[in-house]
């Protein structure tokens, strides 16, 4: 495990989250008092990297090593899927966060042990599966912080380029499901007629945002993809200018992952549910004004210190089976 | 209208359907016969233009003019919108066809008169409003040779990146409704993360498309967004390679559509309702395996013929203006 490694640098390592859009990458320390984020960096993302993982990784994190020398790193995110660097198995629900800490692979690349954080399988009602990679993790460093939620029913939403809704029963993962919520928005706005590239500078439209939830949350089956192309219309009638018409997407998309989820077989929600959102700021906003127009109160939790605890975790129990199997 | 021609081509016109991601051009003859389709050629969709649409489409149809001289162009699509070259307006249903080939807007440029059509518009049960531009002239070409849809109520369902479910009454567009069909596969087939690009050249897989429909035909609201991600799961878990996958993900969305169309507001799709499929021979294969799973029988007939009848129709209706306007 974390072997070869100047033993002054122990406490020091290299944790990163490395998705389909985005490589995160954080320089942390352990510290009596918890974890430091020295510096982050970021790179691209599992389907945007052209010229090879590993040097991807190494010209990221280049002033690091310049800086510290070797140090552990670990690795979750599609990174550790099949169109990732190193694939690590998908462990069946439920499962406890310390059974898929325990499943890690890990190699050596440049004299840097990597450690790849294994993936989650679950079946829906429907024999469909699901699967996860990287959001455990997150969903362990948040419960580390807030150990209140370890007992009992509670639905986690991790809004993001997929939202994964996630029931856990007594700090375990029961099962969960994924809406490509984030992925659509971007394709939508990005690269669709919806919306045109000009002019879309400027603060978000919550009021349009809110129109767009409704038209979701209320509707019946099939008004996403019928009621996706009002983005367009109500920009050609002059109802929307193309910034609102952004917020109001967004807002379309969101009821209908929120809505999805409402309906989902495999828990209730409703009034009575413990609900929380671990997300960015942005997206915890949008999620919880959408939850609050179906009469669901929740609390939300910042992302970034659930994945930083997630690793500290992570770090501190690779560190212990270090030190059971080399003890002093 | 129609001037300014060499008398000796006026029965020669080019025909441009113009939409979003292709422009079709045909170079067409009108004769005692109908129309003579003579040639045709394609170029850059309204989203695609890198240099101009006049460049565009003079590059597209130089080969015609230099054998033909100047000729009458028709244009209808996604040009004549607001994110086209000359924007014509959108007409309130309910409408005869001929009204909105009256409405057409007519420009003269390096001496070929265009003529760009009008688009309609209807206002949906949930007070949003939704349009069309092009497939009007579809319809009519449809009807012109189909005579026997021009009596009674008829939903025809126009399959393409945007799919038109379209309700007429006696001839008459009373409404219609979009979804983003086409679009959403195009961008989830090659841009998302449930498709990998290698491997997808081969046989379309049918049983894969059907499993997919049969997903979002049954699913209670919201499976589209949830389930959409099986796309993914099922090529893990080696239920599905990635040729199957294309096609499966082709399911999802085409029983995302017709489900919508089945519980729309706007009118009623059973058993006992007079359903006609105008599309490709892909898309109508499609369409009708969606709409026999939700027991509707339906009529299906190709695209191309309903386009350039109806270009030919818009053509006869202009040069009867221009005779009743200078008599011989």
């Amino acid at each position: 495990m974390v072997v070869g490694c100047n033993p002054l640098n122990d406490k020091y390592f290299i944790a990163v989250d490395w998705g389909t859009t985005h490589l995160r990458a954080y320089l942390c320390q352990s510290t009596a008092h918890g974890l430091l984020l020295i510096d982050q960096r970021v790179g691209p993302g599992v389907v945007k990297v052209a010229c090879g993982f590993e040097q991807s990784l190494f010209a990221c994190i280049a002033p690091w090593r310049a800086k510290y020398g070797v140090l552990p790193v670990y690795l979750t995110g599609q990174i550790t899927s099949s169109i990732g660097w190193q694939e690590t198995p998908y462990l069946a629900c439920p499962l406890s966060l310390k059974q898929i800490i325990d499943a890690s692979v890990s190699l050596t690349v440049q004299d840097h042990p990597l450690t790849f954080l294994a993936g989650t399988q679950c079946s829906l009602q429907n024999n469909l599966q699901d699967v996860m990679r990287g959001e455990e993790l997150q969903i362990a460093g948040f419960l580390q912080q807030h150990q209140q939620y370890q007992q009992g029913r509670v639905l986690i939403c991790l809004p993001g380029t997929h939202t994964k809704w996630v029931l856990l029963e007594n700090g375990e993962i029961q099962c969960f499901k994924t809406a490509m919520t984030g992925e659509l928005f971007d394709l939508l706005c990005h690269q669709s007629v919806l919306i045109q590239a000009a002019n879309c500078d400027g603060e978000f439209d919550w009021s349009a945002f809110e129109q767009g939830c409704q038209l979701t949350l209320d509707s019946d089956s099939g008004n996403f993809v019928h009621g996706v192309f009002s983005v367009r219309t109500m920009q050609l009638s002059g109802a929307l200018n193309s910034l609102q018409a952004r917020a109001y997407l967004s807002g379309v998309l969101v009821g209908s992952d929120v809505r999805a989820a409402r309906y989902a077989k495999e828990w209730q929600l409703n009034n009575t549910t413990q609900v929380v959102v671990v997300g960015t700021e942005q997206l915890r906003r949008c999620f919880t004004l959408a939850l609050s127009r179906i009469g669901v109160t929740c609390q939300d939790y910042p992302i970034q210190e659930a994945t930083l605890s997630g690793f500290n975790y992570l770090s501190q129990l690779l560190q212990q089976a270090v030190n059971a199997t080399h003890p002093a």
